[in-house]
Protein backbone atom coordinates (compact mmCIF):
# COMPACT_ATOMS: atom_id res chain seq x y z
CA UNK A 1 0.00 0.00 0.00
CA UNK A 2 1.14 3.47 -0.61
CA UNK A 3 1.67 5.87 1.93
CA UNK A 4 -0.85 8.80 1.36
CA UNK A 5 -0.51 12.90 3.39
CA UNK A 6 -4.12 13.80 3.50
CA UNK A 7 -4.22 17.79 4.79
CA UNK A 8 -7.11 19.07 5.89
CA UNK A 9 -7.84 22.99 5.26
CA UNK A 10 -9.73 24.47 7.90
CA UNK A 11 -11.84 26.97 6.52
CA UNK A 12 -13.67 27.41 9.57
CA UNK A 13 -13.76 25.21 12.26
CA UNK A 14 -11.08 24.64 15.28
CA UNK A 15 -8.79 21.70 15.25
CA UNK A 16 -11.41 20.45 18.04
CA UNK A 17 -13.68 19.95 15.13
CA UNK A 18 -11.00 18.03 13.55
CA UNK A 19 -12.34 14.60 14.92
CA UNK A 20 -15.33 15.22 13.77
CA UNK A 21 -14.93 16.14 10.42
CA UNK A 22 -12.50 13.22 9.62
CA UNK A 23 -15.15 10.71 11.39
CA UNK A 24 -17.88 11.56 9.04
CA UNK A 25 -17.43 13.57 5.90
CA UNK A 26 -16.48 10.66 4.10
CA UNK A 27 -17.64 12.34 0.27
CA UNK A 28 -14.63 13.92 -1.29
CA UNK A 29 -14.93 15.58 -4.36
CA UNK A 30 -12.09 15.52 -6.35
CA UNK A 31 -11.52 19.16 -8.10
CA UNK A 32 -7.80 18.49 -9.42
CA UNK A 33 -5.15 16.07 -10.10
CA UNK A 34 -1.81 16.83 -10.73
CA UNK A 35 0.79 13.53 -10.72
CA UNK A 36 0.27 12.37 -6.93
CA UNK A 37 -1.53 15.83 -6.37
CA UNK A 38 -4.98 15.32 -5.42
CA UNK A 39 -7.38 18.47 -4.22
CA UNK A 40 -10.84 17.41 -3.23
CA UNK A 41 -13.86 19.11 -1.44
CA UNK A 42 -15.99 17.82 1.15
CA UNK A 43 -19.07 18.89 3.16
CA UNK A 44 -18.76 17.77 6.72
CA UNK A 45 -21.75 17.71 8.90
CA UNK A 46 -24.16 20.75 8.79
CA UNK A 47 -22.32 22.68 11.81
CA UNK A 48 -18.75 22.45 9.93
CA UNK A 49 -18.22 24.87 7.15
CA UNK A 50 -17.05 23.44 3.59
CA UNK A 51 -13.39 21.95 3.99
CA UNK A 52 -11.04 21.63 1.67
CA UNK A 53 -8.38 18.44 1.08
CA UNK A 54 -5.21 17.87 -0.23
CA UNK A 55 -4.05 14.21 -0.91
CA UNK A 56 -0.35 13.60 -1.88
CA UNK A 57 -0.12 10.10 -3.43
CA UNK A 58 1.98 7.75 -3.58
CA UNK A 59 3.65 10.24 -0.67
CA UNK A 60 7.60 10.21 -0.35
CA UNK A 61 9.50 9.64 3.09
CA UNK A 62 9.92 13.75 2.14
CA UNK A 63 6.40 14.71 1.73
CA UNK A 64 5.67 13.11 5.37
CA UNK A 65 8.54 14.80 6.41
CA UNK A 66 6.84 18.13 5.15
CA UNK A 67 3.77 17.76 6.26
CA UNK A 68 5.05 16.72 9.43
CA UNK A 69 4.98 19.58 12.78
CA UNK A 70 8.95 19.18 13.71
CA UNK A 71 10.78 21.20 15.74
CA UNK A 72 13.49 23.74 13.72
CA UNK A 73 16.56 24.72 13.40
CA UNK A 74 17.70 27.81 11.31
CA UNK A 75 20.85 27.73 9.34
CA UNK A 76 22.75 30.36 7.80
CA UNK A 77 24.50 29.18 4.58
CA UNK A 78 27.24 30.75 2.82
CA UNK A 79 28.44 30.51 -0.92
CA UNK A 80 30.67 27.88 0.60
CA UNK A 81 27.91 25.78 2.32
CA UNK A 82 25.94 25.77 -1.09
CA UNK A 83 28.82 24.43 -3.29
CA UNK A 84 29.66 21.74 -1.04
CA UNK A 85 26.94 20.97 1.05
CA UNK A 86 23.35 21.70 -0.20
CA UNK A 87 24.39 21.80 -3.78
CA UNK A 88 25.29 18.27 -3.76
CA UNK A 89 22.63 17.22 -1.35
CA UNK A 90 20.03 18.67 -3.86
CA UNK A 91 21.64 17.01 -7.19
CA UNK A 92 21.00 13.10 -5.60
CA UNK A 93 17.78 14.00 -3.83
CA UNK A 94 15.02 16.50 -5.19
CA UNK A 95 11.51 15.81 -5.33
CA UNK A 96 10.31 14.87 -8.64
CA UNK A 97 9.33 18.23 -10.65
CA UNK A 98 7.04 16.16 -12.85
CA UNK A 99 4.01 18.18 -11.73
CA UNK A 100 5.68 21.21 -12.89
CA UNK A 101 6.47 19.89 -16.06
CA UNK A 102 2.79 19.14 -16.65
CA UNK A 103 1.37 22.43 -15.62
CA UNK A 104 4.05 23.79 -18.18
CA UNK A 105 2.94 21.35 -20.75
CA UNK A 106 -0.78 21.60 -20.47
CA UNK A 107 -1.20 18.41 -19.29
CA UNK A 108 -2.41 19.69 -16.12
CA UNK A 109 -4.36 22.09 -13.84
CA UNK A 110 -5.18 23.79 -17.17
CA UNK A 111 -8.43 24.57 -16.24
CA UNK A 112 -7.12 26.58 -13.24
CA UNK A 113 -4.38 28.66 -15.07
CA UNK A 114 -5.34 32.58 -14.37
CA UNK A 115 -2.38 33.69 -16.60
CA UNK A 116 -0.11 32.49 -19.10
CA UNK A 117 3.12 34.07 -20.41
CA UNK A 118 4.52 31.48 -23.10
CA UNK A 119 7.96 33.33 -23.63
CA UNK A 120 10.34 30.55 -23.17
CA UNK A 121 12.80 33.02 -21.65
CA UNK A 122 10.72 35.13 -19.44
CA UNK A 123 7.36 33.45 -19.03
CA UNK A 124 5.60 31.80 -16.89
CA UNK A 125 2.61 30.44 -15.78
CA UNK A 126 0.37 32.11 -12.50
CA UNK A 127 -2.21 29.64 -11.26
CA UNK A 128 -3.64 29.29 -7.36
CA UNK A 129 -1.74 27.67 -4.92
CA UNK A 130 -3.29 24.22 -3.51
CA UNK A 131 -3.65 25.89 0.06
CA UNK A 132 -6.15 28.52 -1.50
CA UNK A 133 -10.03 27.59 -1.79
CA UNK A 134 -10.33 30.68 -4.18
CA UNK A 135 -12.83 32.04 -2.36
CA UNK A 136 -12.05 34.79 -0.48
CA UNK A 137 -9.81 37.49 -1.91
CA UNK A 138 -7.96 38.12 1.05
CA UNK A 139 -6.87 34.54 1.48
CA UNK A 140 -5.19 35.04 -1.96
CA UNK A 141 -2.49 32.94 -2.75
CA UNK A 142 -1.19 32.03 -6.24
CA UNK A 143 1.77 30.58 -7.70
CA UNK A 144 4.01 31.97 -10.89
CA UNK A 145 5.82 29.12 -12.02
CA UNK A 146 8.37 30.10 -14.54
CA UNK A 147 8.66 28.59 -18.03
CA UNK A 148 12.80 28.64 -17.45
CA UNK A 149 13.87 24.97 -16.69
CA UNK A 150 17.27 26.00 -15.52
CA UNK A 151 16.99 28.01 -12.19
CA UNK A 152 16.24 25.75 -8.95
CA UNK A 153 15.64 28.46 -6.83
CA UNK A 154 16.75 31.98 -5.50
CA UNK A 155 20.71 31.32 -5.10
CA UNK A 156 21.03 30.66 -8.50
CA UNK A 157 18.95 33.88 -9.52
CA UNK A 158 22.01 36.32 -11.48
CA UNK A 159 21.49 40.03 -12.85
CA UNK A 160 20.62 38.12 -16.59
CA UNK A 161 17.42 37.40 -14.86
CA UNK A 162 16.27 40.65 -14.31
CA UNK A 163 13.82 40.93 -17.47
CA UNK A 164 12.46 37.35 -15.69
CA UNK A 165 11.74 38.85 -12.87
CA UNK A 166 10.52 41.91 -13.55
CA UNK A 167 8.38 39.86 -15.94
CA UNK A 168 6.59 37.85 -13.23
CA UNK A 169 6.28 40.83 -10.76
CA UNK A 170 4.44 43.23 -12.94
CA UNK A 171 2.18 40.99 -15.21
CA UNK A 172 1.36 39.30 -11.69
CA UNK A 173 0.57 42.43 -10.54
CA UNK A 174 -1.53 43.13 -13.19
CA UNK A 175 -3.48 40.02 -13.56
CA UNK A 176 -4.42 39.70 -10.24
CA UNK A 177 -5.76 43.65 -10.17
CA UNK A 178 -7.84 42.35 -13.54
CA UNK A 179 -9.00 38.49 -11.82
CA UNK A 180 -9.40 39.06 -8.23
CA UNK A 181 -9.44 42.69 -7.62
CA UNK A 182 -6.42 42.78 -5.54
CA UNK A 183 -3.98 46.05 -5.67
CA UNK A 184 -0.39 45.64 -6.07
CA UNK A 185 0.01 47.80 -2.48
CA UNK A 186 -1.92 44.70 -1.08
CA UNK A 187 0.55 41.65 -2.57
CA UNK A 188 3.00 40.26 -0.31
CA UNK A 189 5.31 38.71 -3.72
CA UNK A 190 7.98 36.42 -2.49
CA UNK A 191 10.20 33.49 -3.03
CA UNK A 192 11.25 30.67 -0.13
CA UNK A 193 14.33 29.88 0.47
CA UNK A 194 14.70 26.76 0.75
CA UNK A 195 11.89 26.25 -1.65
CA UNK A 196 9.59 23.11 -1.64
CA UNK A 197 10.43 22.24 -4.76
CA UNK A 198 13.84 23.37 -7.18
CA UNK A 199 12.06 24.73 -9.83
CA UNK A 200 12.40 28.29 -9.77
CA UNK A 201 8.37 29.60 -8.50
CA UNK A 202 6.83 33.16 -7.04
CA UNK A 203 4.39 32.95 -4.24
CA UNK A 204 1.95 35.33 -4.35
CA UNK A 205 -0.51 35.92 -0.77
CA UNK A 206 -2.56 38.78 0.03
CA UNK A 207 -1.02 41.11 2.62
CA UNK A 208 -4.06 39.80 5.04
CA UNK A 209 -3.39 35.98 4.54
CA UNK A 210 -1.29 34.44 7.66
CA UNK A 211 0.07 31.91 5.62
CA UNK A 212 2.52 29.92 6.40
CA UNK A 213 6.01 30.35 4.71
CA UNK A 214 5.98 34.48 4.77
CA UNK A 215 7.92 34.63 7.92
CA UNK A 216 11.14 36.58 7.60
CA UNK A 217 13.15 33.41 7.83
CA UNK A 218 12.29 31.59 4.79
CA UNK A 219 10.73 34.34 2.50
CA UNK A 220 12.21 37.12 0.16
CA UNK A 221 10.33 39.70 -1.01
CA UNK A 222 10.55 39.77 -5.15
CA UNK A 223 11.24 43.38 -4.76
CA UNK A 224 13.99 43.12 -2.72
CA UNK A 225 15.67 40.22 -4.89
CA UNK A 226 15.12 42.42 -7.86
CA UNK A 227 16.88 45.72 -6.84
CA UNK A 228 19.57 43.56 -4.85
CA UNK A 229 20.62 42.23 -8.15
CA UNK A 230 19.84 45.52 -9.96
CA UNK A 231 22.78 46.47 -7.72
CA UNK A 232 25.13 43.29 -7.88
CA UNK A 233 24.37 40.58 -10.33
CA UNK A 234 26.10 38.25 -7.77
CA UNK A 235 24.58 38.77 -5.18
CA UNK A 236 21.99 35.61 -4.58
CA UNK A 237 24.95 33.12 -5.24
CA UNK A 238 27.18 35.05 -2.64
CA UNK A 239 25.52 36.02 0.27
CA UNK A 240 24.76 34.13 3.33
CA UNK A 241 21.34 32.76 3.47
CA UNK A 242 18.95 31.64 6.22
CA UNK A 243 16.40 29.28 6.13
CA UNK A 244 14.76 26.84 8.74
CA UNK A 245 14.97 23.24 7.98
CA UNK A 246 12.84 20.50 10.28
CA UNK A 247 14.94 18.35 12.67
CA UNK A 248 14.42 15.06 10.72
CA UNK A 249 15.59 16.77 7.04
CA UNK A 250 18.37 15.60 5.71
CA UNK A 251 20.01 18.79 5.42
CA UNK A 252 20.15 19.29 8.14
CA UNK A 253 22.14 16.57 9.35
CA UNK A 254 24.68 17.43 6.20
CA UNK A 255 24.95 20.67 8.02
CA UNK A 256 25.36 19.11 10.95
CA UNK A 257 27.98 16.49 10.26
CA UNK A 258 29.76 19.63 8.37
CA UNK A 259 30.09 21.42 11.95
CA UNK A 260 27.96 24.38 10.49
CA UNK A 261 25.06 24.14 13.20
CA UNK B 1 -12.34 59.25 30.75
CA UNK B 2 -9.15 58.10 29.62
CA UNK B 3 -9.05 55.39 26.50
CA UNK B 4 -7.48 52.18 27.63
CA UNK B 5 -6.51 48.94 25.22
CA UNK B 6 -7.15 45.55 27.01
CA UNK B 7 -5.42 43.16 24.79
CA UNK B 8 -5.80 38.85 26.50
CA UNK B 9 -3.17 36.92 24.68
CA UNK B 10 -4.42 33.46 24.76
CA UNK B 11 -2.39 30.51 26.71
CA UNK B 12 -4.75 27.94 25.88
CA UNK B 13 -7.99 28.86 24.99
CA UNK B 14 -9.97 29.58 22.13
CA UNK B 15 -11.61 32.92 20.51
CA UNK B 16 -14.82 31.21 21.44
CA UNK B 17 -13.73 31.25 25.45
CA UNK B 18 -13.44 34.65 25.13
CA UNK B 19 -16.80 35.92 26.50
CA UNK B 20 -16.73 33.41 29.24
CA UNK B 21 -13.26 34.93 30.24
CA UNK B 22 -14.05 38.54 29.53
CA UNK B 23 -17.40 38.04 31.61
CA UNK B 24 -15.95 36.50 34.85
CA UNK B 25 -12.63 36.46 35.14
CA UNK B 26 -12.79 39.94 37.03
CA UNK B 27 -9.35 39.40 39.22
CA UNK B 28 -6.20 40.94 37.13
CA UNK B 29 -3.29 40.58 39.33
CA UNK B 30 -0.67 43.39 38.83
CA UNK B 31 2.62 42.19 37.34
CA UNK B 32 4.61 45.07 35.83
CA UNK B 33 3.59 48.48 35.67
CA UNK B 34 5.46 50.89 33.35
CA UNK B 35 4.61 54.70 32.35
CA UNK B 36 1.15 53.64 30.51
CA UNK B 37 1.80 50.64 29.99
CA UNK B 38 0.66 47.54 32.71
CA UNK B 39 0.73 43.71 32.77
CA UNK B 40 -1.27 41.29 34.62
CA UNK B 41 -2.14 37.84 35.09
CA UNK B 42 -6.19 36.95 35.75
CA UNK B 43 -7.22 33.55 36.83
CA UNK B 44 -10.42 32.91 34.71
CA UNK B 45 -12.82 29.96 35.39
CA UNK B 46 -11.06 26.23 36.00
CA UNK B 47 -11.90 25.08 32.66
CA UNK B 48 -9.60 27.62 30.74
CA UNK B 49 -6.24 28.41 31.78
CA UNK B 50 -4.52 31.40 33.16
CA UNK B 51 -4.78 34.34 31.13
CA UNK B 52 -2.12 37.31 30.29
CA UNK B 53 -3.63 40.87 30.19
CA UNK B 54 -2.13 44.00 28.93
CA UNK B 55 -3.07 47.33 29.62
CA UNK B 56 -2.16 50.63 28.09
CA UNK B 57 -4.01 53.39 30.24
CA UNK B 58 -4.58 56.22 29.20
CA UNK B 59 -4.10 54.98 25.32
CA UNK B 60 -4.04 57.52 22.39
CA UNK B 61 -5.53 57.48 19.33
CA UNK B 62 -2.08 55.61 18.15
CA UNK B 63 -2.38 52.74 20.64
CA UNK B 64 -6.28 52.16 19.43
CA UNK B 65 -5.06 52.59 15.96
CA UNK B 66 -2.23 49.58 16.62
CA UNK B 67 -4.69 47.45 18.40
CA UNK B 68 -7.20 47.12 15.92
CA UNK B 69 -7.41 45.03 13.04
CA UNK B 70 -7.44 46.82 10.03
CA UNK B 71 -6.95 46.47 5.88
CA UNK B 72 -3.41 46.54 5.57
CA UNK B 73 -1.03 47.90 2.17
CA UNK B 74 2.51 47.73 1.45
CA UNK B 75 4.54 50.95 1.25
CA UNK B 76 7.90 50.39 -0.89
CA UNK B 77 9.91 53.68 0.68
CA UNK B 78 12.96 55.08 -1.32
CA UNK B 79 15.89 56.48 0.30
CA UNK B 80 14.34 59.97 -1.14
CA UNK B 81 10.71 59.13 0.66
CA UNK B 82 12.50 58.68 3.50
CA UNK B 83 13.86 62.26 3.90
CA UNK B 84 10.78 63.75 2.20
CA UNK B 85 8.02 62.19 3.82
CA UNK B 86 8.57 59.73 6.51
CA UNK B 87 11.51 61.56 8.44
CA UNK B 88 9.29 64.55 8.56
CA UNK B 89 6.38 62.66 9.81
CA UNK B 90 8.69 61.09 12.48
CA UNK B 91 9.67 63.67 14.63
CA UNK B 92 6.32 65.45 14.77
CA UNK B 93 4.22 62.63 15.98
CA UNK B 94 6.71 59.82 17.64
CA UNK B 95 5.43 57.90 19.97
CA UNK B 96 6.76 58.95 23.76
CA UNK B 97 9.52 56.69 24.24
CA UNK B 98 9.16 57.76 28.77
CA UNK B 99 8.75 53.75 29.03
CA UNK B 100 11.95 53.04 27.38
CA UNK B 101 13.87 55.28 29.16
CA UNK B 102 12.35 54.15 32.11
CA UNK B 103 13.75 50.84 31.92
CA UNK B 104 17.07 51.91 30.61
CA UNK B 105 17.39 54.05 33.73
CA UNK B 106 16.38 51.24 36.05
CA UNK B 107 12.71 53.19 36.69
CA UNK B 108 11.02 50.37 35.57
CA UNK B 109 10.49 46.36 34.95
CA UNK B 110 14.29 45.95 36.77
CA UNK B 111 13.04 42.84 37.89
CA UNK B 112 12.25 41.38 34.30
CA UNK B 113 15.39 42.29 33.10
CA UNK B 114 17.04 39.22 31.85
CA UNK B 115 20.49 40.76 31.12
CA UNK B 116 22.16 44.40 31.18
CA UNK B 117 24.94 45.21 29.27
CA UNK B 118 25.58 48.96 30.58
CA UNK B 119 28.06 50.20 27.77
CA UNK B 120 26.31 53.59 26.56
CA UNK B 121 28.09 53.23 23.18
CA UNK B 122 27.35 49.20 22.57
CA UNK B 123 25.46 47.94 25.30
CA UNK B 124 21.79 47.11 25.96
CA UNK B 125 18.86 45.92 28.00
CA UNK B 126 17.31 42.47 27.58
CA UNK B 127 14.21 41.94 28.46
CA UNK B 128 11.32 39.83 27.97
CA UNK B 129 8.32 41.12 25.71
CA UNK B 130 5.19 41.95 27.39
CA UNK B 131 3.47 39.10 24.72
CA UNK B 132 5.43 36.97 26.90
CA UNK B 133 4.10 35.03 30.08
CA UNK B 134 7.52 33.20 30.42
CA UNK B 135 6.36 30.11 30.66
CA UNK B 136 6.87 27.97 27.10
CA UNK B 137 10.46 28.20 25.61
CA UNK B 138 9.25 27.49 22.65
CA UNK B 139 7.15 30.97 22.86
CA UNK B 140 9.94 32.78 23.80
CA UNK B 141 9.69 36.44 22.77
CA UNK B 142 12.55 38.87 23.94
CA UNK B 143 13.52 42.30 22.79
CA UNK B 144 17.05 44.29 23.38
CA UNK B 145 16.64 47.77 23.74
CA UNK B 146 19.66 49.58 23.31
CA UNK B 147 20.97 52.34 25.05
CA UNK B 148 22.31 54.29 22.78
CA UNK B 149 19.62 57.09 22.19
CA UNK B 150 20.05 58.07 18.69
CA UNK B 151 18.70 55.37 16.69
CA UNK B 152 15.33 55.64 15.56
CA UNK B 153 15.43 52.40 13.65
CA UNK B 154 17.18 50.33 10.79
CA UNK B 155 17.31 53.17 8.77
CA UNK B 156 19.73 55.04 10.59
CA UNK B 157 22.11 52.21 10.85
CA UNK B 158 25.19 52.56 9.29
CA UNK B 159 29.11 50.78 9.35
CA UNK B 160 29.66 52.70 12.75
CA UNK B 161 26.80 50.92 14.16
CA UNK B 162 28.20 47.15 13.58
CA UNK B 163 30.00 46.69 17.13
CA UNK B 164 26.49 47.65 18.35
CA UNK B 165 25.26 44.61 16.59
CA UNK B 166 27.34 42.67 16.78
CA UNK B 167 27.32 43.27 20.61
CA UNK B 168 23.53 42.31 20.75
CA UNK B 169 23.69 39.50 18.67
CA UNK B 170 26.10 37.43 20.31
CA UNK B 171 25.47 38.43 23.85
CA UNK B 172 21.71 37.92 23.25
CA UNK B 173 22.51 34.29 22.20
CA UNK B 174 24.53 33.31 25.28
CA UNK B 175 22.04 34.98 27.50
CA UNK B 176 19.05 33.06 25.75
CA UNK B 177 20.85 30.08 26.12
CA UNK B 178 22.21 30.30 29.91
CA UNK B 179 18.61 31.44 30.66
CA UNK B 180 16.37 29.82 28.87
CA UNK B 181 17.93 26.90 27.16
CA UNK B 182 17.16 27.93 23.51
CA UNK B 183 20.13 27.62 21.26
CA UNK B 184 21.12 30.22 18.70
CA UNK B 185 19.97 28.08 15.84
CA UNK B 186 16.08 28.33 17.17
CA UNK B 187 16.38 31.93 17.29
CA UNK B 188 14.88 34.47 15.02
CA UNK B 189 15.96 37.65 15.65
CA UNK B 190 15.05 40.23 13.80
CA UNK B 191 14.23 44.45 13.77
CA UNK B 192 10.67 45.81 12.45
CA UNK B 193 10.67 48.23 10.02
CA UNK B 194 8.64 50.44 10.62
CA UNK B 195 8.60 49.91 14.15
CA UNK B 196 6.11 50.49 16.46
CA UNK B 197 8.82 52.97 18.95
CA UNK B 198 11.62 54.90 17.22
CA UNK B 199 14.44 53.88 19.60
CA UNK B 200 16.42 51.02 18.19
CA UNK B 201 15.30 47.78 19.43
CA UNK B 202 15.53 43.79 18.37
CA UNK B 203 13.32 41.71 18.71
CA UNK B 204 14.03 37.76 19.64
CA UNK B 205 11.58 35.10 19.27
CA UNK B 206 12.06 30.91 19.58
CA UNK B 207 11.74 29.77 15.82
CA UNK B 208 8.68 27.87 16.80
CA UNK B 209 6.83 30.29 17.71
CA UNK B 210 4.52 32.09 15.28
CA UNK B 211 4.43 35.80 16.25
CA UNK B 212 3.11 38.58 14.76
CA UNK B 213 5.20 41.40 12.82
CA UNK B 214 7.94 38.36 12.14
CA UNK B 215 6.71 37.78 8.22
CA UNK B 216 8.86 39.09 5.74
CA UNK B 217 6.96 42.26 4.65
CA UNK B 218 8.14 44.04 8.30
CA UNK B 219 11.20 41.88 9.86
CA UNK B 220 14.64 42.21 8.69
CA UNK B 221 16.80 39.53 10.38
CA UNK B 222 19.59 40.75 12.26
CA UNK B 223 22.38 38.42 10.85
CA UNK B 224 21.18 39.86 7.53
CA UNK B 225 21.37 43.16 8.35
CA UNK B 226 24.86 43.46 9.79
CA UNK B 227 26.28 41.27 6.55
CA UNK B 228 24.73 44.01 4.15
CA UNK B 229 26.49 46.66 6.60
CA UNK B 230 29.58 44.93 6.30
CA UNK B 231 29.60 44.88 2.75
CA UNK B 232 27.92 48.39 2.53
CA UNK B 233 28.16 50.72 5.44
CA UNK B 234 25.38 53.08 3.93
CA UNK B 235 22.97 50.23 2.56
CA UNK B 236 20.27 50.65 5.35
CA UNK B 237 20.19 54.05 4.48
CA UNK B 238 19.93 53.82 0.80
CA UNK B 239 18.01 51.11 0.39
CA UNK B 240 14.24 50.71 -1.05
CA UNK B 241 12.19 49.60 2.44
CA UNK B 242 9.00 47.79 2.06
CA UNK B 243 6.47 47.52 5.06
CA UNK B 244 2.94 47.22 5.87
CA UNK B 245 1.07 50.32 7.00
CA UNK B 246 -3.14 50.01 8.25
CA UNK B 247 -5.27 52.03 6.32
CA UNK B 248 -5.43 54.72 8.84
CA UNK B 249 -2.29 55.09 9.37
CA UNK B 250 -1.40 58.72 9.17
CA UNK B 251 1.76 57.31 7.56
CA UNK B 252 0.01 55.80 4.60
CA UNK B 253 -2.04 58.74 3.98
CA UNK B 254 1.19 60.93 3.82
CA UNK B 255 2.34 58.58 1.33
CA UNK B 256 -1.10 58.41 -0.56
CA UNK B 257 -1.04 62.38 -0.75
CA UNK B 258 2.60 62.27 -2.37
CA UNK B 259 1.25 59.87 -4.72
CA UNK B 260 3.73 57.10 -3.73
CA UNK B 261 0.69 54.15 -3.01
Amino acid sequence: MDNAVLILEKTSFDNSDLDTVLGDATTFRLQLKNDIYHSYLTRPPPDVNEVKATLVCPATAKHLEKYTQQEMFLVTETEQDYRDITLPFLLESQFSLQWVYNILEGRAEQNHVVFDDPDPENGFVLLPDLKWDQKEATQLYLVAICRRRNIKSLRDLTGNHLPLLENVFFQTQAEVLSHFGVPASQLRCYLHYQPSYYHLHVHITHLAADVPGSGVERAHLLTDVIHDLRRDGDVCRTRPLSFPLRSNDELLARFRDAGRL
